[in-house]
């Protein structure tokens, strides 16, 4: 046992034989006198948990973007750092974390207005980025990633105390119906499921690659796929979609021969800064929450 | 070795060390005075390798079948039949072969004109049942099951001479795009992958679970997205796609909670009966490639 925390804990998690739901007792738009969403995607995003903003970044911007890329995972010397997450083969880069660390147009493209000034009216207050990465789904062997909450790992793991977070993913390369796009449950984002089993130490060592411990019984599942149905994030490259902390997501995997890359982004409001994580363990490394809470400047355009 | 083939060997296939790729020579459709099909869809399917009817058959028609499903899965006793594929897990059945025999509704719907009239009419003869099966991708944990021809198969392991053979799966339940469809490569049926490697002895034993012998190279099957791309069959339950024998055809892993089942026959010619063996070995039951030769005479509708 690492430490207690001795905050109120609204949504305990791990602690139980099986699944059940709590309700989400925080909001999901939080009032902000920022004007760059409409009050229509504000609804949208209340109501669905999600909101896609097609062609958002110029194909010259994900060209830059995908260069870096290919650059840091060919680079083998990196192949080793705690921030490279390999596939189960050991051959291929499945995510790098923490990109805004390691490549300054990663960490530019973090600060970009077209994402800052979102997650800003959406959280009602400045952000920081709470995790980075890249992920990079092969063509033809990608693995599936099974249903789960961010917001259930990142309260349990990382000591986040409220949903005031939210995702984005900009895609790098296009997501068809084949290649294993992200799928989101609309609706599921108002209910916390509290999941069955306890945290092993070092969870995260296993976890970024296959998650089996904070993911729902299959009822549950059913039940809020009854409701909101299954939507997919398909799209051109550019494209970027912002989910909400708690929306239950996953993805199939790809026999197809299209490769699928995004980079990922979470924010976090700075009024929900980290405490100590709520599973009783050690927090995780800050390249997969961060702990340094550095507050996000927007700026105007990434490339320039 | 089992015996030697001594017939010639049009698309000699797991004798090289790499793929390659073999033109076909045999017709796609043959000549036929039959009249169900129109000219245009008889050339859709020449161009394209596969043909969709959606709702071909009837809610009442697809709930008969289900249920006949659901009693011979729970059927504890025939799970140690060879016809009974498990998953590698062996708690779910994966697939059941030759249902044809160990069902009578099965064996009537092989028979049922709306399908016999189309293989009859695209093969240019009478048909018999080269193989019959019905698949059962259960919800959450379907595996996916890798590109491949299964005329490679059925020429290697069964001794199929020629191309003269077409595959119809019928939906049993919704297709969706997320729970792992049929997906075909158009255009691919025109051009024989003659594959790497070798034939192990009882290959069917663990190809039925997971092919990896007589699956093509990754550069082919790129070359083949570029051309034909890729088509996935969705549509309600009842609906039907008949492909040709040669198609390259796959399917993703299913992670949703939505099941997806369909029944699965191979037409086959009455001129293409199977011979020896190409790949040397013994061949395959007849539960896995018929040689009984029955041919089927069409009925009006099989549940009357």
């Amino acid at each position: 046992m690492y430490q207690n925390n001795t905050e109120m804990d609204f949504y305990p998690t791990r602690m139980n034989s099986e699944s059940k739901i709590i309700p989400r007792t925080d909001p999901v738009v939080y009032p902000s006198s920022l004007t760059s969403l409409t009050r229509k995607q504000e609804d949208f995003f209340e109501k669905n948990g999600y909101l896609v903003f097609e062609n958002l970044f110029s194909i010259d911007e994900v060209t830059a973007l995908l260069d870096e890329l290919k650059a840091l995972s060919k680079d083998d010397s990196k192949k080793e750092l705690p921030q490279f997450i390999l596939e189960e083969t050991k051959k291929d880069v499945r995510s790098i974390f923490e990109i805004h660390k390691l490549s300054e147009i990663f960490s530019r493209l973090c600060k970009d207005s077209r994402l800052v000034d979102v997650a800003q009216q959406l959280l009602g207050s400045k952000v920081y980025v709470h995790q980075s990465r890249v992920n990079l789904k092969p063509g033809f062997d990608g693995k599936e990633f099974y249903w789960h909450s961010d917001f259930e790992t990142w309260h349990s793991e990382d000591g986040m105390p409220n949903m005031r977070a939210v995702s984005c993913s900009v895609s790098l390369t296009k997501n068809y119906e084949f290649n294993g796009p992200l799928m989101v449950i609309p609706g599921s984002h108002k209910e916390f499921v509290s999941c069955s089993g306890t945290t092993p130490d070092k969870h995260y060592k296993q976890s970024l690659k296959r998650q089996e411990i904070g993911t729902p019984d299959k009822k549950i599942l059913e039940d809020m796929v009854e409701k909101g149905g299954i939507v997919s994030a398909k799209g051109d490259a550019g494209s970027a979609i912002f989910f909400d902390c708690n929306i239950m997501h996953g993805s199939n995997g790809n026999i197809s021969p299209y490769p699928r890359s995004n980079a990922f982004i979470v924010f976090n409001s700075i009024h929900n800064k980290l405490i100590t994580p709520f599973c009783g363990l050690e927090p995780r490394p800050n390249y997969i929450g961060s702990r340094e809470f550095s507050v996000l400047d927007p700026i105007e355009n990434f490339l320039n």
